[in-house]
């Protein structure tokens, strides 16, 4: 820190993303990325905007906003984008709560919503998750402040019903209760909670391109909730970076928003890889929990998983792993192409049995 | 505002932005963009981006960070890339101001910087132009809080010298100056005080893409100072933004920053313009302040400015006027190419005549 840094940061933690080794033949299952590249229509839909990128994006992102209404079947005036759902949540967080509403999550969760509080001096009330890591979602009711529930879960990759979710926001009528689904496309029919924000006015369902849409890289999430939640978020976005999304990226989106066929085709490849997958890991002594995301968590008494990972890391094949309370012997994996997951399974075996680890 | 919204930002004002016209026709001369396309090598730059687009981004935009470092001559740590020169500004205010230390601006300048203020709860200082809209810098001297100057300034196109704005940064030796240099490519050779970044360490010069470099949408900016201030500044991006530029942007800018011809040529010919345009208003009658940049700041006794800015509006001709103490009967015109100019006089000798109106 230089000298002149706010001692009001000075505590500041910030986010650790993913590791990015450069390497070649490396077999990355350390972001859950999507092994398969954009939908075909994103190209020519993003080569059309170039010239017109003399000027500035559209501060409505009206192109992007529609596109993602008439997929979800909602109103425009429910939408709001971002560059990246990181995005969505920090304007929510400094829209819906502030010292005196703290923000409520669960003690293993997305590591990024701890950080967004100690950034914008938000309290974080933390709820433990159960000895088998699921949500006690009725310690959620009347909690007299904003809750974030990450579901499908990360990184244990478990769903909580609909119906839970539900009697929280029913029981927390004075607080704005977000869902962040960035990746509920992977857990199936029914699973999300986005048409119940036409039906309570404070939820907010969070959502990314990041995964089930392939575009990481082109930094894209988007909410959906009550117009008036959405207008709160728009003031708050309109004080601190009004062209907030970039005109190619909004194209892309648009693009792989209206790809649904494409999108269901990606969707079901990664759905019969993770189902391989944990079938692999169980057949190899891992305990796996049920994924309903792109990625498994997973842990074995077999060998210590920090052992684990470093041995996968030197044969270029790399996961993730968390060096926190209560986790700290699991693994996520993010799942790859069938190609992908056949080198993962070759170097896990190699690993496990001491061999080739020069 | 809804009933959830975090009573702290009650009071907040958003930035209003130039105004976004639909109209097929439109002489748009209200948002300082470029009117000359992005560099040629920036669609195949974008275009490689797209397979890779499943992946996150390169957190350290290392490839942008390096053509901005080789373009301007700095290490690559002096470096810091924004999602528009508007996150810069955010990352440093909020980096280096707090309750305690507010930030010291000019009564007319960018208009974002009291909105980022009023959300990141700074206090503003505000330091009045002298009645020529000149910036007083001596009253910089010692003021014991952070400082941000536009120069040249905007909406009025001033610019003050280098030697002025170092004894700013010599007399402030424990906090940070901030040097907004969004136009200053338009203000000529010897311009900047991007150099003076490699001899003192409270000195941070704010750029952008979004005018020079043909950019606007594609939300660019960057910054250059000590490495010690990017690295206070990057421990908030970590904490806030980690992935903040997306691929293709970072592809885009890269290829602009690389094609030196491109940008001196179309550099050339806004300089070209503007002198026309400054030639032809000062022979209308209007008084017309030395641009350094790529606008006019121009006001007239033969008509009211409110009444012109309306009528050039009906005309499809849309230029920029403010609502603000000592500036509301000024005009901000955006140089445009040779024959939108030509169109804004045809439009303007209507109004000027009163003939036409409807």
């Amino acid at each position: 820190m230089s000298r002149y840094f706010t001692k009001t940061l000075e505590q500041l933690e910030p986010y650790t993303p993913g590791e990015q080794l450069k390497r070649a033949d490396l077999v990355k299952l350390n972001a859950n990325e999507n092994p398969y590249p954009p939908a075909p229509g994103v190209a020519a839909a993003v080569a059309e905007t170039i010239p017109g990128l003399r000027l500035y994006s559209d501060l409505t992102e009206a192109k992007l906003t529609e596109a993602i209404a008439r997929r979800e079947g909602v109103p425009a005036s429910c939408v709001l984008c971002g560059n990246g759902s990181d995005e969505n949540l920090l304007l929510a967080i400094r829209a819906f709560c502030d010292e005196q509403t703290p923000l409520a999550f669960a003690d293993i969760t997305y590591s990024f919503y701890p950080v967004l509080c100690q950034l914008l001096h938000v309290p974080a009330r933390i709820l433990p998750l159960r000895q088998d890591f699921t949500i006690d979602l009725e310690a959620y009711h009347g909690l007299g402040c904003t809750i974030v529930i990450a579901n499908p879960n990360a990184p244990t990759g478990l769903l909580a019903p609909v119906a839970a979710i539900e009697q929280v926001v029913r029981a927390n009528p004075d607080h704005v209760v977000i869902v962040d689904e960035a990746y509920v496309d992977f857990a199936g029919e029914g699973a999300s909670c986005l048409p119940l924000t036409q039906r309570y006015d404070n939820l907010l369902v969070v959502r990314t391109f990041s995964k089930s849409r392939n575009l990481a890289g082109a930094r894209l999430g988007y909410c959906v909730g009550h117009p008036d939640l959405i207008a709160d978020m728009n003031r708050v976005k309109f004080s601190y970076s009004p062209y907030n999304i970039n005109s190619m990226s909004e194209a892309a989106g648009a693009a792989a928003m209206a790809d649904e066929a494409y999108f269901q085709k990606t969707l079901a490849a990664i759905c019969a890889a993770r189902a391989d997958t944990t079938r692999g890991l169980r057949q190899r002594g891992f305990r796996v929990l049920d994924s309903a995301t792109n990625f498994l968590f997973a842990t074995t008494d077999r060998m210590p998983c920090a052992a684990i990972f470093a041995a996968l890391r030197e044969k270029g094949v790399l996961i993730r792993r968390f060096d926190a309370p209560r986790i700290d012997n699991w693994l996520r994996i993010t799942i790859g192409t069938p190609q992908q997951m056949e080198r993962f399974f070759a170097a896990l075996d190699e690993v496990l049995a001491g061999t080739g680890a020069e």
